[in-house]
């Protein structure tokens, strides 16, 4: 018996189970001392009526033996899947078909179970900083190599990202496989623009590798410019999956469902990438539930959009916040412009988790700090738009009188 | 960029999609005949009440910013992995703690995912018959090497069941790996005795090999004397995973919730398996649904193990009435008392897939053909219990003047 000796490389603390830690210690040493969380990624508004009132429905239609539904589709029932291709795609002018589209439990999952379609004998490339799980689930698969002093792993191709390129990596000049790009991006909230995308397209067909664009935050983009989907791109098509999340757009974190488009003219080594995730999916899942998948389908309906829109704008207008405190302050940023990130560099501290320790202490801020997205990240701290927007208020306040 | 060409090796046809083929030529062939469903694995009746209670308001938790549920565990909530400890293990007097417990979102992708916790290079060991999930994961993983002309992988071994061995397979006198074990068992429907599950506990902790026992049926055990879990049986902590499903002891197949349960007491090359499981759905899943969540604790109400006790009844009394049907016969079979399966084998029809065939044009009868189970399965046909009872009456009926 031989377990997966890759699992026994990743190291023991993750990023967020660290800052829960720090959290905890301060609560039990402050019991009094009221926190704002500005860390987590994860929303706060309710969901739409629209989605409340379709899974009421769908709840009462498992209550009756006429309207139960068991086992769907792997791939998602059709209904969903039309509304997709004609909401996400044909509306901004993209030709995707609805059996290009695959519904999942999210884009987490997606993202790390696409890595079942390649060998392990492929050079994987991630931005720096990152968010973790590219990282890790490659790892776990045997991608990674060995881990090394600066928390880089040797057989990783990490595409810096830095103030100096606006954190939208170049493009590299040694040969990847398997590229992950985010734009919006999480953790810094920097956006690709459609010469930037063009790029990474054009290396990726003259290379023969596949981009796997993470496109969880489209949603937030409010520059009409800026390209939602990576297939807004000629000849992504032939070399790009992508991932989406209605966890962000319509609050859907603690609902799980997204989805993953790989389209039929993605062809590698003579196989379409396609049939092989239609494959995947049948025989490694079972489907999202049917009671979500109502809920994901009511986020199209009129009401549905123009609720989502209310919430995205809510949590635009947090970003607005922060980000006007910054820039009052002369703090440099990015972000928060087309995503609800913020990523900035304190003028006076050079290490995140002592940037994080100050900001938890003194301004009694729960933030993220950038160096556990990876090496680049050093120095940075991310901020969410996500919260209440009194205490996004209130919780800038203190960061800018803090590290001004 | 290289492919994995392991999935290149998997046969395209599927067995419930060619299944669904010769059903659909039938019906474009015979628009004007009702067929009757006694092949698919799904349930029928609508969930019980409790859980529809408990979902609708778990919709309306999420229309509230004070009640919202973003993010939740991976793991699941303490709540339901506590309720799960207590009824699935206390009640049968096996100490399962909490965090042993991961919920997820089904059976069949902790099935599949387990996979990741070991090395490609291990013998994998299934029944023939067989669920074809655990071959084809496996495969895909690239521990089939080669498909031979009888439908079987060159390094999986296969553990033979017939009627013989009353289709619960002798312990190998080679060694093996990994170990998939299902009781009751689908499709057969038989099930394995206190002592014969404790020869494979014993072999697997002689071999260091890892059981992975699918006890998605406990609930339809009849016979007090066989056991529930895997962990009624001494010593199988340091050697066994339980994977379990709501699907059909509660009605979830169109839900999406299963767990899975790896002990602490488990370590093979000096790791824990559990702390593997959890950093595998950590980084790899986002945790099942709060809402569905909330209806699989209502399952473990007082309400909810009654409407639950139900259900399970009215599908055992389908068995039964094919299994009394088929007897009155002196067709003989397996299953049906302990499991929602039959699995029998026609006097005049050695081929399974003609025998589907006359089933499905002579009776009407969907069924699903023993063949599609793996080479062991040739000749027979297994039907469920999960039809309504006059339609199950009268199928049988059918069934048995075609055969006898």
């Amino acid at each position: 018996m031989k377990i997966n000796e890759n699992f026994q490389k990743l190291p023991a603390g993750y990023l967020f189970s660290e800052i829960s830690r720090r959290v905890a210690e301060f609560r039990t040493n402050h019991p009094e001392v009221k926190l704002i969380h500005m860390g987590i990624g994860d929303v706060t508004l309710p969901l739409p009526n629209a989605v409340i009132e379709a899974m009421s429905k769908a709840v009462l239609d498992m209550a009756d033996a006429q309207t139960f539904h068991g086992y769907g589709p792997e791939q998602g029932y059709a209904s969903l899947r039309d509304l997709i291709a004609e909401n996400d795609y044909k509306a901004r002018g993209v030709d995707i078909t609805p059996d290009e589209i695959f519904i999942s439990d999210g884009a987490k999952s997606d993202c790390a179970n696409l890595g079942d379609l390649f060998d392990v004998d492929n050079i994987v490339a991630v931005c720096d900083p990152v968010y973790p799980v590219y990282v890790d689930s490659n790892v776990m698969a045997g991608r990674g190599g060995e881990l090394d002093e600066t928390g880089k792993w040797s057989n990783i191709l990490y595409l810096n990202c830095s103030a100096d390129n606006g954190f939208v990596p170049a493009i590299p000049e040694s040969k990847a496989d398997l590229i992950y790009l985010c734009f919006p991006n999480n953790p810094t909230g920097v956006v690709a623009s459609r010469d930037q995308l063009k790029a990474w397209v054009d290396y990726a067909l003259s290379n023969q590798a596949v981009i796997l664009f993470d496109s969880a935050y489209e949603a937030f983009i409010t520059d009409e410019s800026i390209p939602h989907s990576i297939y807004e791109i000629e000849g992504a098509k032939e070399c790009a999956i992508e991932i989406r999340s209605f966890s962000k757009t319509a609050g859907f974190t603690g609902m799980r469902c997204g989805y993953t488009v790989v389209p039929k003219a993605l062809k590698r080594g003579g196989a379409s990438l396609r049939d092989m995730w239609n494959r995947r999916q049948s025989t490694k899942f079972n489907g999202a539930s049917y009671i979500i998948q109502c809920g994901a389908a009511a986020v199209y309906s009129d009401s549905g959009k123009r609720e989502v829109r209310e919430n995205i704008d809510y949590y635009m207008n947090n970003a607005k916040i922060i980000a006007s405190a910054l820039k009052a302050a002369g703090i440099s940023f990015f972000g928060g412009e087309n995503a609800p990130y913020i990523w900035f560099k304190a003028p006076n501290e050079a290490d995140s988790w002592a940037l994080f320790d100050r900001l938890l202490n003194e301004a009694n801020v729960i933030t993220t700090p950038g160096a556990g997205f990876g090496p680049c990240g050093e120095g940075y701290i991310r901020l969410t738009a996500f919260g209440n927007a009194t205490e996004t208020a209130e919780a800038v306040k203190r960061i800018v009188s803090l590290i001004q």
